[in-house]
């Protein structure tokens, strides 16, 4: 599986891959949960236990974890998936990549046939914490990519997250359920917007740092 | 500061930002330490100071750190606090993005005084340890950007480091010293290449981590 699949690093024999993806609605999320304390693999291990992942199709190695399926399902398992490992006072943090219509990706892997509410959805709304996020939206082959980044920051602004530029991020802040929702938002934009036929966005958010901001 | 700055997520007033960035020599590293532990801390002030940076220019918030300069010291500097970081058993990430030539990008907040061999490149290079590495090379605005990213591809071929396409991102392996010299390589091959005049290099690395890989 993992020869026939591609992004940001293509192996494949025959250059180019441009044109060669899959037309299936397959949206994906590579991440990796960081809970910085010594019980790290309780925290993920009881997460991934409480975090229904039916919807989606998955696969873990010793770096990070994808989910690949429909936009909102994927979603709906990541999120669930950080708000389940919320510990109070545990420093933590999620690090992530939603991507979609990588040329090189495959028709595999996935589970397109789910219909109905996110899975996840009704057992984690009522859990609400702060958290500190910056996200970085990359459009492929895009000349006109700065339109759209410029688009999602304003977004931003008037979603109340109050986003602020900094060096090659753009950094926003709110309840953890109101960032997840821009996210999505982030993503549900670039599949609707027709010049976009590729785009990533990295984003990195944490609960209970004990960094004081000035 | 932080508004007059831009990449993936810009604010400024006037559209489109598309040329008005420097023409200095800026490359940048934003980055976050994961050390899961709770001394993670003592670990993080503890490598800080025990690393150079007096070459590139800082800056710490509550999700990461920003490192600018030339690229030589972007990369020393980032790749010395991981490895002062190091201690045997204790399971540590580091998350990255190199970038550079945002047209967002601007003159400022930088070190490019900077000569001869860079700062903490005797004092580490004598740390080793193996490290898992996954990343997603961006070259923005350009059509053909999967081009670069399949060259960058057989270059970790080149250099020994299994590298094994993922869904949306490449996986190597190696030694650490070997993983950052990579990193290196591929920033400078695409400082060095005329169609590529925007670039983000995401990396996520670990060592000791306790997932048992087939």
């Amino acid at each position: 599986m993992a020869n026939e699949t591609c992004c940001a690093g293509c192996n494949r024999p025959n250059l180019p891959w441009a044109g060669r993806g899959t037309d299936l609605p397959i949206a994906g999320c590579r991440f990796t949960l960081y809970p910085m304390t010594d019980q790290f693999i309780d925290i993920i291990l009881g997460a991934l236990q409480k975090t229904d992942t039916s919807a989606v199709w998955s696969e873990t190695d010793a770096l990070s974890t994808v989910y690949r399926g429909r936009l909102p399902y994927v979603t709906d398992a990541v999120q669930a998936l950080f708000l389940n490992a919320y510990r109070d006072g545990v420093h933590m943090a999620l690090e992530g990549q939603f991507s979609k219509g990588c040329p090189g990706d495959v028709s595999g892997d996935s589970v397109l046939n789910r219909e109905g509410e996110a899975p996840n959805a009704a057992a984690v709304e009522k859990i609400h914490f702060p958290v500190h996020c910056k996200l970085s939206l990359y459009p492929l082959g895009d000349a006109d990519y700065i339109d759209q980044i410029a688009k999602v920051w304003y977004m931003a602004q008037d979603a109340g997250l109050n986003p602020v530029t900094i060096h090659y991020a753009t950094r926003i802040e709110g309840d953890v359920q109101a960032v997840f929702r821009y996210l999505y938002q982030v993503c549900d934009l670039m599949d609707h917007t027709p010049t976009v036929h590729h785009y990533v966005l990295h984003f990195t958010m944490n609960c209970n740092s004990p960094t004081v901001e000035e």
